[in-house]
């Protein structure tokens, strides 16, 4: 098969495509032929040698979540038939014509979903419903907070949020304040030269019962200040950079909680229940037209390296697909 | 009836007895005649300005705890008759000989603890178990870390894990390694010389599933490193102050939570809940024999500037006990 294979890590231009070979499945495993595969700020990250898979699998193929179909089933596999449309997460692996998963990680790509489009879905609104729901305790009637509000996992979050009743703010740059207006946001803060938190204060003054972030730095104190008393404060990232000045004083008055977390890191019993959980929760949603991908833009297997240059420009709103096959 | 009422803040001197208006009981209330009430590190705080009582109420009399018998009984309560030996806690008002508090906030002194002595029970037992069990998640066979060994959160911490089968390291000064070794900690490091870190990272290699910190200041960054993975730190107070670096990569990695608690601020349905599950859970086991209070040492209310004193010294382990009447 084809597959993305790291020799270096660097810039874009270090993304080579290869012939490698394919996988064969594991008992509970099957193996999907990828249609497409989408860009994450994780991807941007491993290239350049700072995050590398966890199973250290060789040769390096990066790509973290797929959308294809079916193509070979393992001894003990039980869920799936050659052929069904199925999308998923994996640690890595997923820049490829074909990959290897254990079946209870799949999703079935909803009935009215393109296959291409599908691989915009899984890491986005899975880490953004699990941050916000599972680990973030966001219920109807509460305000969530959810910075770069353009970003894949932000417009995932907008759109679970309305989805369940909840309420949320996002910020973001002045150029993406329509996009995120459309998706639902209740609030639109834009972070320049607005002060989000003073404009955030004015339009929620009894703070946000959870706050995502995916930046960090000069942020957590600002998250603090916005967060409700026992709210809940969700890094999924850090962006903006590590060691960071916090309030103490300010997580006890209010008895806040701050939780990190990732999806990739995570043993596969924890993996397997996160998502047949998002199967029955959210899963549905995209029948029923609540929940859509975003997708800013598709490239082609061997333009994989503009790609990522066009996230690191910062400029998409939604996910950057790549169509493999 | 006789009260300590703060007409200044500042040293132990400012603690003057007086006569004022006794309570009366609202319909939900009973009143307690005080036998004894017990100092907490937040009374030192109150004593010099820096932590009104919430209520605001004047004149404003101190004391966070209490055991005694219930003198009056308003029109809608019937959990209690006259003469019923209580313990509780409340937000102020416990540095007197009467205090009125609402009847589903009050715990029955169990049956072979001394009146006096069981002023010595409700505020340590209860943060120490609602912080460990109800926030940190503290289970049989888990680990959990607390500092400040011999103070008396610590003194409750150590029996509450002991009795619900989990496990307990706690970081003391060299002088009170002995007394947390006698009431069953399992792993006591020594603060000085030594580096606790190093030693609690031999001691426990996959980390503590638990953390309780009242220190706050140069513990925040080693509570990081010796956290578990998916473990929790419960911040319950600052006595190391307030604005710290934090490693946000390590709250990330480890897939840990951060939580501020307080029992002081929450509204009254909170304080009912965890003291009525408080009743159910812990207070038994004063019963059985695995618990009982830890008491440093008991004064006169005549001399509860000097208990104050006492307490500023660092010296005590356990409870510093006052006599009221």
């Amino acid at each position: 098969m084809r597959a993305v294979v790291l020799h270096s890590h660097g810039g874009p231009e270090v993304l080579t495509i290869e012939e490698v070979a394919g996988p064969v499945p594991g008992p509970d495993e099957v193996v999907v032929d990828v249609a497409a595969t989408a860009l994450n700020r994780a991807d941007l990250l491993q290239r350049m040698g700072f995050y590398p898979d966890p199973r250290k699998l060789q040769p390096e193929i990066p790509g973290l979540e797929f959308a294809g179909t079916v193509s070979a089933v393992g001894a003990r596999a039980t869920m799936w038939r050659v052929g069904d449309r199925v999308m998923g997460i994996e640690a890595g692996g997923a820049y490829a014509e074909q990959i290897a998963t254990h079946e209870r990680q799949l999703l079935a790509v909803p009935a009215g979903i393109d296959l291409v489009d599908a691989a915009a879905i899984p890491e986005v609104f899975l880490t953004a419903w699990d941050a916000l729901v599972l680990q973030g305790g966001l219920t109807s009637g509460r305000w969530a907070l959810v910075h770069a509000g353009a970003s894949g996992v932000c417009t995932a979050a907008i759109q679970i949020a309305k989805a369940i009743g909840a309420r949320i703010a996002v910020t973001c740059s002045s150029g993406k304040a329509d996009a995120c207006r459309e998706l639902g946001a209740d609030v639109v803060l834009e972070r320049s030269p607005h002060d989000w938190l003073s404009d955030a204060k004015t339009a929620v003054p009894q703070g946000f019962d959870t706050v995502l972030d995916v930046i960090g730095g000069e942020e957590v104190d600002r998250n603090l200040q916005a967060v409700a008393t026992r709210g809940t404060i969700v890094q999924v990232g850090l962006m903006g950079g590590g060691t960071t000045p916090v309030n103490v004083g300010l997580l006890l008055a209010k008895r806040a909680t701050w939780v990190g977390t990732t999806l990739r890191t995570r043993p596969l019993e924890e993996k397997v229940a996160v998502t047949r959980r998002f199967a029955a929760e959210m899963l549905p949603l995209f029948d029923t037209g609540a929940l859509r991908p975003v997708i800013d833009s598709i490239y082609d297997f061997d333009a994989i390296a503009d790609a990522h240059r066009h996230m690191e420009a910062n400029a998409n709103t939604g996910k950057i697909l790549v169509r493999v096959r």
